[in-house]
């Protein structure tokens, strides 16, 4: 659980920058050299490095050296991890506001009988 | 589009502290004081207070002063966004292995079809 937990802290730390969601967009269409992925941020390619860093520490994405190229491929694991946090969260108030809407109908009929019962 | 990024961006960063997933797996069970959601906290009231802060920056939680007591309730929307995000990756990843394997399948039919043709 603790572990489970410290790599949600990495995987949404890894998505909260415009520019290592850039990567992750770039990715999710395909495998890509680290200067594909660097070309089009507003930054060097060192920083570009960095932010990859942070992708691969979070396990998002993995690369491989071949030959003189470094290619990324994202990883969809960890990914689908940060999904069904949210999921879960998303399904818990659904699902409460579902028994609100019943109760509300329940006290909606009640109110029927009553008017019936006059 | 650059509001969605920095939406994006609080949004993501909000829920990279346990404390603060914490929170929002509280609330997603429904609306709570805040001192009902600092309580199992590991730490003070301020500190608690100001992960609370993060969550109200980034549209997950709204707070409202009734009487003395402060009642938080989650927004569902924010969430939403981020979900919507990660759910967009991976439907372009699964679209890219859905080609990969209808592109190795047809392979395998030219070999089939090379087999029959012996």
């Amino acid at each position: 659980m603790l572990n489970q937990s410290s790599s949600l802290d990495r995987l949404f730390h890894a998505l909260a920058d415009p520019a290592r969601r850039a990567m992750i967009e770039r990715l999710s269409r395909g495998p890509a050299p680290v200067s594909e992925l660097a070309r089009p941020l507003p930054m060097s390619l060192p920083s570009a490095m960095q932010h990859l860093g942070v992708l691969e520490e979070a396990g998002l994405v993995r690369s491989e050296k071949i030959g003189r190229v470094r290619t990324c491929s994202i990883q969809a694991a960890p990914l689908s991890l940060a999904e069904q946090w949210i999921n879960a969260r998303r399904q818990e108030w659904e699902h409460r506001l579902d028994r609100l809407g019943d109760y509300l109908k329940s006290l909606e009929q009640e109110g029927d009988h009553d008017d019936s019962a006059k």
